[in-house]
This record gives structure tokens, C-alpha cells and sequence, in this order.
């Protein structure tokens, strides 16, 4: 009978809680060796069921990785330090989850009490020789909340303390870096400090400049992007805008402590209390 | 001297506007050919002062990847098709543009006219088996619009025809997928048809139910996200809420078509005509 499952060793693997299987390959093995004991790891998974094989390969053991796609698996994501391959059993439409899809970045509004906003010019990137102001932005490190990434970018490029204020809005662009997307936060952020100590090794130049003058730059009229964001700031200024500002939310399920951002403005009630 | 390089064939090879080169391999090459080509064109860029190394290899020549980490480069990211790896050539703080680490997702509330919120029951996931009854969810598609996703995993899982109305707020969870992060956009919509044709694939159940019934289930009550959520969504039936709307914004810099999420109502001019 096929069923007849030979007594070899199985690769050291634990289900997870979706009928599914994580293999997590630690130690160096002979290619030939992990080849005949995935082939004989998988006849077992089928027999019981099994549906999605997760496969951790870390960057050491690359030597394996070829054997794994010789037997039918796919890359899922990679990380500078390991390769995660899956295979799906079941004859049916495969259920796996996707891979992160997004970058996620701030772009850091600095406004203090004379009506001037904190900008940089960089030394790389697109607007780099142009003489154009921008407002500090910058990528989420990995597990970073929006909030965090916008005050530690203004105080990497800038010296600047600040507290934040809100998400005035996002942009949302596809096909930004390869196939993925970008996710740009407009964060309004209070000064706590006045003196610029630029970063040296990506900034040119950081200045307070009045904002009329930086909303008056060609490029602010030319682009939209660049316009709304303008029309946004005054509108801020003017007190006539609310945008979304966190709000910590307990763990539940396991999960760790996370922010939701919220319009508060819009969830005061009759008595100009807010409910959270 | 060092510096004469031999006339050997070199890999295929373009350069990058950030002073590196991206290697494509599309054809299948012997893995010792392919390691001797890629020491020679390693020695060459170094030459031409080259930063970043970019090297694309399809699945299908599986074969590449040990040779390529075995020269020193790393995983920057796969997607099931190709695996991207990368070299930084100089001395100098590796400036490479991280990898994608955020997934995200929608959570669809439908309200009809009659008070009542359309709400289905899953197949598989956390509230399998427990009767809650919860709003349709879904991850965005490679290159989808949030609005878009809201509509089309309604459509999909109840049959419900929509128009988008705005963005309530959003969750930012960490560590919720492997390494990645978790964004959860919770949108407003307006249905444009009553009929449920349930998806039979995923969902058990699909219904409409009143507002209140849905708000007054114990999993509410007990969790932080379900109950600020569920004030948003009183807020917003009782028109005291206001959240961002998409606003489509022409391509700039060469960039595709993308869209800006903005609280239009803050925009509105004193005479009440918004400039947008």
C-alpha cells in the first residue's frame, strides 16, 4: 500500500492553528539528507491533512533551498537573514496569507508659534541640488509606530524636539519600490525646541522659514500632492482641520499593545466631552 | 596590478539612478559559469565605484542562489516568482531602501437606512465557531486602493453593491505576521443593493442586523478596538463624525495615478465651498 509511511526521520516541524505545518531549519544538513527526509515529511503531512507547509530557511543554509523548490515550494517573503518558502497540499484554492504589500513613511509638519515651518534639503534623492525646501520625511523602522518614526525623523535630520499633534492625511502610490506600495502619513508635530543641529551625513541644509514662503515655491503649486498638502496646513493652521490622532488600545487575543488613530474632534459629545 | 580585468563575459547588468547596478537573470546559466561571471563583474563595479548590487533571480534558476550568498549577497525580498538579493560595495553605512513591512487590510461597515449593518459569520479565522457576528475584513490585493478593496471585499463575500463613503480611522498592529506589521482601515459605506448572496467559500453566515444588536454582542463590549469602533460608527449614523475621503491626485515625477486621504470637511472655505 502507498499508505505504508517507511520509519525514517521527518524534518523537525510544529503545526500551527490554521491545519497548517512550520518546518524551521536550524542546523546545517547535507543537501541529499534534507532532500529524502522533505520527501518522506511530506508523504506524512498529506496522510494527515495537513494543508500549508511554512519552510524557514536562514541565510546559512541556503544549500537547501534549491531542494525545496525541486519539490514544489515557492518563495513567500525573505528577510536579510532567511527565506521563507511554502507549499500548499490540498488540491483546493490555496488560502495562504500574502506578503506585506506596503512601505509605510512620514512626512514630518513642524509649525511653531511665528508661522514658520522647520525644513531640509537633502543630499540624496530627488530633490536633491534643486534648492527646494521639504519637510523632514523618512521610512518606519520595522515594528515602528507612525507617531514614533515622525518625532525621531525630526529630531535625526533636525535636532528638533517635538510632541505629536495628528495624521493630517495619507497618500497611497503603487508600484513605488518594485512591486510594492508606498503609504506617505502627513504628521503635524509641535516644536519643543528651537535650535537645529542637522544630520550631517544626509542633510544639506535644515531652516525655520516662514510658511508662506515655503507654501510659495514653484514645486508647491505645480504638483498636486504638494498643493493639497499646503491647502491642509492652513487649514490647520486657521483651526478649521482635524485629522486622526492615536490612541492606545489594550492588548487582546494575544496581541501586543497597538494605536488606533482616530478623528477625537468627532467623538466629543452634546457636552463637548469625549467618550474616549 | 590589481586593477587590469581580465576581458571575461560579465553578467547582465543596467545601472540605477542611486549609483548601483540591478542584475536581471533571465536565462538558465551552469552555476559555476554563473560564479566566476559574477566575481569578474563584482571586480569590475567596484572599479567603477559602484554602491548597491540588485540581483534578481526567478525561481527558475534556484540554482544561482547559493553561489550568489557564497559572494556575499544577502535576501533583500521574494515574492513567489523571484527572489531579490543585494550587495553594498563600499566601505560607507549601507543605504538601501528597506523591504515592504506592512500588510494591510479593510474592515467594511455597511449601513442601510433602517439602522441595520450588513455582518457575516467566517470559515475559518479567530470568530470561526463562536457566533459573533463581525463586519466584512480582507487584505488589499498587490497594487489596490483602499477604497477599492473596501468595495470589492464586500461585493465578494455578501454580494452587496456599494459606494464608498470615507475612512473612520485605522489600526496599526505590529509583530502581526511573522516580523510584519498589521494596518487595518476601517471604512464607511453606503450600500447600493439590500440582496445577500453570500461567498461560500469563506463565510458561513451573512445578514443584516440592527446596529444596536450588533454594538450590544459581548466581544464589543470587552474589547477596545470593537468598542471605539463602534462609537465611530454611532458617531458617524448621528453625523457628528467626520473621517478622510479619497481624493485622486495627478501623476507627478512620473509616478502612476494615486490617491490622497483627506478629512474634506476641514477644507471647506467660511462659505462653506471646499477647495479641493
Amino acid at each position: 500500500m502507498a499508505n505504508v509511511v517507511e520509519n525514517v526521520e521527518l524534518l523537525p516541524a510544529v503545526c500551527d492553528e490554521y491545519g497548517g505545518i512550520i518546518v524551521e531549519m536550524k542546523e546545517p544538513m547535507n543537501p541529499t539528507v534534507f532532500h529524502s527526509m522533505l520527501i518522506s515529511s511530506m508523504e506524512q503531512w498529506k496522510l494527515q491533512g495537513k494543508k500549508g507547509v511554512w519552510m524557514k530557511l536562514p541565510i546559512g543554509l541556503v544549500n537547501l533551498v534549491e531542494m525545496a523548490v525541486k519539490e514544489g515550494f515557492w518563495y513567500h517573503h525573505a528577510e536579510p537573514e532567511y527565506l521563507m518558502l511554502v507549499y500548499w497540499i490540498p488540491k483546493t484554492y490555496n488560502t495562504l496569507p500574502i506578503n506585506a504589500t506596503h512601505r509605510v513613511r512620514i512626512g514630518a509638519v513642524v509649525m511653531n508659534d511665528k508661522r514658520e515651518i522647520l525644513v531640509v534639503q537633502e543630499k540624496i534623492g530627488r530633490f536633491h541640488g534643486t534648492g527646494i525646501w521639504k519637510i523632514p520625511t523618512g521610512a518606519l523602522d520595522e515594528g515602528e509606530d507612525i507617531f514614533r518614526a515622525a518625532m525621531r525623523e525630526v529630531k535625526e535630520e533636525t535636532g528638533v524636539d517635538t510632541e505629536f499633534m495628528e495624521i493630517l492625511g495619507f497618500r497611497q502610490l503603487h508600484k513605488s519600490f518594485f512591486q510594492k506600495s508606498d503609504m506617505l502619513f502627513l504628521c503635524m508635530l509641535r516644536p519643543l525646541s528651537h535650535d537645529i543641529q542637522k544630520q550631517d551625513s544626509e542633510i544639506d541644509a535644515a531652516r525655520w522659514i516662514p510658511f508662506d514662503e515655503y507654501a510659495a515655491q514653484p514645486v508647491s503649486q505645480k504638483h498636486d500632492l504638494f498643493r493639497h498638502m499646503n491647502d491642509v496646513c492652513l487649514a490647520t493652521l486657521e483651526k478649521r482641520y482635524t485629522g486622526f490622532t492615536p490612541l492606545a488600545i489594550k492588548s487582546y487575543f494575544g496581541d501586543p499593545l497597538s494605536y488606533l488613530y482616530l478623528n477625537k474632534h468627532g467623538l466629543k459629545s452634546q457636552n463637548g466631552i469625549a467618550h474616549i
